[in-house]
């Protein structure tokens, strides 16, 4: 029966029986195509639906011949599209088919194929475009190291230089006993070399320099995040609340010893009850004339000291915040020294420890829950810059308004919402570092006969870890910016930096829980092996969006920080300010959302960093000007200010983000143009608009409800993201490996 | 000095020195005010400037006086809304202020002050909105128990009642090894239940049941997540692998065995470099003709099985899945029973163990990596359901594709990607049962001078957490769906039914994802600590997303899949179906694009179930037919198939996506229909709506793109998922309440 007639139907055969899951339905479908087929004979169609019983498959070798049957006639012709073109070349012209082609499609879409797709199967495999994307080094990676170091590479280099040691290898115990006396031993070591009192002034043996105590709390975050916290509480938050809050006698007393870890301590103000909202809290502290102590006391069990770190084992002493109570009054809160245990560790009297036992990470270290039981202390314990007792037992204070000199303190840490984003960022550095490196080894799946490909080839992995990639770059450079900011200050400035601190720390903490979730399911099983650090990485940053204040908390605060700022531009435009913003306002509009600018879609426009920063700044602008309107209209409708900014709050997170966006975005762009050497100017300038442009894709919903763009346009951003990506993709592994993360640090065996 | 005239300025005294953190810019500011105001005579102003001397605050006494004198002279004034309003207030109409409306407006811009808000601290309090909204129960939390347990309540109550039992208490220990042990354990108290079996014949001993089995992994997901997973590999995966792919020899001689925990194993499919493209499999099974026994054997270290559940420590045998070779012709996978360990636990010759050590999560599982060194087996190993080889040695199968047989094998094991999903949204409801009930009593912040307010007030804090809550309502009935159609499958619906349990299972383990992100936020600190169990419930759920088929990769196939059910509707439209369903669904579009349905934003159009699916559908069919054309082209265009599906791999996620939300709003909608009772079916449909509408604010920017929706209406719709939120509050503790979860399963101290 192998006559040229019935060959013209072995695509059909070799489909029916190929890797193809048709079912019995469609068995029935292509049975009753061949008997509708009346060019053939009754045996003809006879033979034919023998070969596409269920019951009786044909041999593998029968298969076998079939497929070689096609390749053989379809060897390199371009041409063919579909099964009637295959058909047609195996006939060798000699069947009557051409009126069959409308049959043959509706067979393909009946079948629900794609014959496109099936005729790869047979042909001489051509190179895939998907197969043929690879690393390459196309800068100078040493470069962009030098760009994001700046100016801290000195210090930089020796914190990475003193965590490679031996001694700094991963603690594997899941005993948090263990756990907690490696980290305690660790931080040890770097108070020996003289990192933990970078900080503090050179005459109580510090380093007085507060730019490579930063640099420091970032480099460590490369390393075990239990030991950066456990850090940070010890110098940063006990060491620098007695320098920010105290005075001489306590600098002279406490500072070298903290410093050295000698006196191991605490910062004792969240309480069980009261965490965001400290103004609240409740433990006391009592002036007692007679002898000039304060007892402090924790009135009952919802008011003692939670979550502290260092509490549980290793703190002497605590900087513990409560309410100065004299003479029955209240003066707000305070900070005061109190002790909680003896050089040899033992708690004093007074004093009870609760530990918080097992946490989802950081364990470790050693947090604890702190009461006190009308413990006493010296009057010289009060830590009094901002307030005091005098020898007559008054209150005394530069600051009238307890909540005002309470803020004012709490502007004094504003150090920790710096110290923390940076760690959250190299911890995303590392996150990213490990997935890139895996995803460009990791093959999966390839082109029909030929290699599988590394994953990072396919579009959705890219998508998934490129845009990231771009975000932890220019956070980065936001992060420079705020510290400069913080460093170079002047007192009328410290409200908007508090503010632009909060709003950082938030937007990097988030990153960077959004970036390892992504590592973490982009490297698959390997991702969630301990061994590769993913988890450790994730579970130790997943509190930092809580601790150093609530994101969603601070958010609220930066966008009021805005509102305020808008209002006083008005004030300074005159009294018609407002009238003159909205028109001014009402003018760029129109003139931006010309339908020529709204419409505009070519490579050059979508990729101009102009382009980008009057977008970020028009919705910056305009989302606060509308919180501002509503909030107003909502006031005057007779609603309480409280329950205004309630009904907004979840605008009000806007506000917070399109600000700190335009901030991020600017600074990248500012660090761009002063890099002179082609090459890295180029690979920074994609990243950056890879931001850019994902950031207006992720709020594309809100500019077109503006009308600033039109859907032509944000559909053309969305396709020059998934353009950049690809374009970015060789350069990937540079990039991580520009962040310069000691091996010994990553240590993921799948990163290598 | 104490005249009328400089009463009225009290006010701007009291601002300066109150809460509000005024820089000393802003000192200056008032002091230039001051200057300015002509109708002072010198002495005036010079006593005024005084009291803003920031070297010279006033006393605290001084201060309350001033706040009692404002409150006194604006009490119970409601038109009092400025600070201006207040100094007339207080200058009892003896002082010509007049003229200076315009000056304090000014002023109060320059400070960047609300003057509404500053009233609110002198006004007597009246009762806050935010603070009014509280929990109460307006249905019968029983009667949603009922709908969601269904036919499955008694099974579900039987399991509830087993894991209750003090022996189910949850392992404290951090040691990995106590942990598997108990884990182990507790397998077998629920095997000899007769839990394990459920899904067997009953003719060995199984409950053959179903859909009882789905309800167990469900039920026991409510208590420790590893004991599910163990449970599912022991009885599932190791269970079912050999009832689905072996013979009546292996169900005699194994079943009985398996489900009674005699023989713990193993389903040893997933190698290191073979994860998500398991027709690529390395290791062999070749057929020895001397002796009837195949050789099993790992051909390189990556070809090792991996992160095998029961293999470290407690699997005896294992359904290992290799290349079967005869006489050198390679015959695709199949599936082999292979021991591993005598009845002793000790590992048998050829057989190498690895442990994968400690995970993100799931630590109570002792997953393993298998390798053999030429392990024989005898020849009735093999799972010959699909494919055996003969007495002559030759290869035999009804299904003679390689490829397609291995898909079918495959197929056949689709109810793992019910029982994860399922077990997946018990994670969830655990959590949000937590967050809420915790939110409803953690009190933080409140009205000026009133109480603090339940944090679930909040709107923020209800935008974080009730779309999710109203999400898992509506994937819970998603689920249900999904069940019943694999219990009433028929071979025809199969492709359907395995391309739905791919997107369920990718959709409802996503959802989780993300539902315990928000939890653990929205506990803070508290969710941060073990104790309350998010960490576990997190961990253990993170991979989810990743086994039974890595969600992006899973999205992929249901988005292939809808375009070939795509393809076929054109098939059956006839051979101009594709020009006929463009003309369709281009009459359609223009119909609900009509600019009054486009601008629609009344409540009951907003609310309107027709409306949510309608949309859904919209998205849908326009999100597929967009994809299918795009493929299409790039084809055309010269690109291989595989190119052409890896450069659209981004909008394939959402063409899968539109599909799996519309049958979830669908399902969801069908359920409700059928609720007779009035308050229950009330907050049912509340929850869909809000399901419904944040899905469509979720997706605000591809209705805009589309044109199906104008700008007005997405806003309406961020505003009416603000209100349903709010709506919803008060019944979201009893909502949670229905899941019906254990007590002591949460077991979180913060959700009591």
């Amino acid at each position: 029966m192998e006559n040229s007639k019935i060959k013209a139907f072995i695509p059909l055969l070799y489909l029916v029986w190929s890797d193809d899951l048709l079912t019995p339905k469609e068995f029935s479908t292509l049975q009753e195509f061949i008997t509708s087929l009346t060019l053939l004979s009754p045996e003809e169609i006879q033979f034919l639906l023998s070969k596409v019983d269920i019951s009786n498959p044909p041999s593998r070798n029968e298969l076998t011949e079939w497929k070689s049957d096609i390749e053989k006639s379809i060897k390199d012709k371009s041409s063919i599209k579909s099964i009637f073109d295959i058909v047609v070349a195996l006939s060798d012209k000699d069947l009557n088919i051409s009126g069959l082609e409308l049959k043959f499609t509706k067979l393909e879409n009946d079948l629900g194929v794609l014959g496109e797709e099936l005729i790869q199967n047979f042909k001489t495999k051509a190179d895939s475009f998907t197969a043929s994307s690879q690393t390459n080094t196309n800068f100078d990676v040493q470069k962009i190291t030098e760009i994001l170091d700046g100016t801290e590479a000195a210090i930089i280099k020796k914190v990475k230089s003193v965590i490679s040691r031996p001694e700094f290898a991963y603690e594997t115990s899941t005993d948090i006993n263990v756990y907690r006396q490696t980290v305690y031993n660790w931080c040890k070591i770097l108070a020996d070399e003289n990192l933990g009192n970078m900080a503090y002034p050179k005459q109580y043996g510090g380093g007085e320099n507060i730019a490579d105590y930063f640099a420091i709390m970032e480099t460590l975050s490369y390393h075990d995040l239990s030991l950066v916290i456990k850090f940070g509480v010890q110098f940063g938050l006990w060491g620098m609340s007695v320098q920010s809050l105290g005075t001489e006698k306590h600098y002279a007393k406490y500072l070298k010893d903290i410093g050295s870890l000698k006196i191991p301590g605490c910062f004792a103000m969240t309480e069980t009850h009261h965490g965001s909202n400290v103004k609240g809290l409740e433990t006391t502290a009592t002036y007692n004339h007679n002898d000039q102590t304060f007892t402090i006391h924790t009135p009952h069990e919802k008011a003692q000291k939670e979550y502290i770190g260092n509490a549980a084992v290793h703190g002497q002493m605590a900087t513990v915040f409560a309410k100065l109570i004299i003479d029955g009054h209240d003066y707000g809160v305070n900070a005061f020294v109190v002790p909680l245990r003896d050089t040899n560790g033992n708690v004093l009297n007074g004093i009870t420890i609760g530990d918080c036992g097992h946490k989802m990470g950081l364990n470790g270290v050693d947090n604890g829950t702190i009461r006190f039981d009308n413990v006493v202390i010296p009057k010289e314990n009060m830590l009094d810059r901002f307030a005091s007792v005098n020898d007559k037992g008054e209150f005394e204070s530069p600051i009238p308004s307890d909540n005002r000199r309470f803020f004012t303190m709490l502007g004094t840490l504003v150090g920790g919402r710096i110290g923390i984003p940076r760690s959250a960022l190299a911890a995303a550095k590392s996150g990213l570092t490990i997935a890139i490196r895996y995803s460009d080894q990791r093959r999966q799946f390839g082109p029909e006969g030929g290699s599988e490909v590394p994953i990072l080839n396919y579009r959705m992995h890219q998508r998934r870890l490129l845009p990231h990639l771009a975000k932890t770059y220019a956070v980065h450079f936001g992060l420079q910016y705020l510290t400069s900011r913080f460093l170079n200050r002047t007192e009328s400035e410290m409200q908007d930096i508090e503010a632009l601190a909060a709003g950082m720390k938030s937007y990097s903490t988030w990153s960077t829980r959004d970036i390892l979730q992504e590592c973490r399911e982009a490297c698959g099983g390997k991702g969630y092996l301990s061994e590769n650090r993913i988890n450790a990485l994730k579970n130790d940053t997943e509190i930092y969006t809580t601790f150093e204040g609530d994101n969603t908390v601070l958010m609220q605060l930066v966008a009021k920080n805005r509102l305020a700022e808008f209002r006083k531009s008005f004030g300074e435009m005159g009294s018609f300010g407002i009238i003159n913003y909205v028109y001014e306002n009402a003018r760029t509009a129109i003139a931006e959302k010309n339908p020529i600018i709204t419409r505009k879609t070519d490579d050059e426009h979508l990729l101009d960093n102009q382009f980008h920063l009057q977008a970020f700044v028009h919705r910056e602008k305009t989302i606060l000007a509308s919180a501002a309107r509503r909030i107003k209209k909502l006031i005057d409708e007779g609603l309480e200010a409280y329950d205004a900014f309630n009904v907004v709050q979840h605008q009000m997170i806007d506000v917070a983000e399109a600000y700190l966006e335009r901030v991020v975005l600017e600074q990248f762009q500012i660090t761009i143009e002063k890099v002179e050497d082609v090459k890295t100017k180029e690979i920074l300038l994609k990243l950056n608009q890879l931001y850019a442009l994902s950031q207006i894709e992720k709020n594309k919903g809100w500019y077109l409800e503006d009308g600033y763009m039109e859907a032509v346009k944000t559909k053309a951003i969305r396709k020059m993201v998934n353009q950049l990506c690809w374009d970015i993709r060789p350069d990937a592994v540079s990039l991580v490996n520009a962040f310069d993360i000691p091996e010994s640090c990553l240590a993921a065996p799948i990163a290598v």
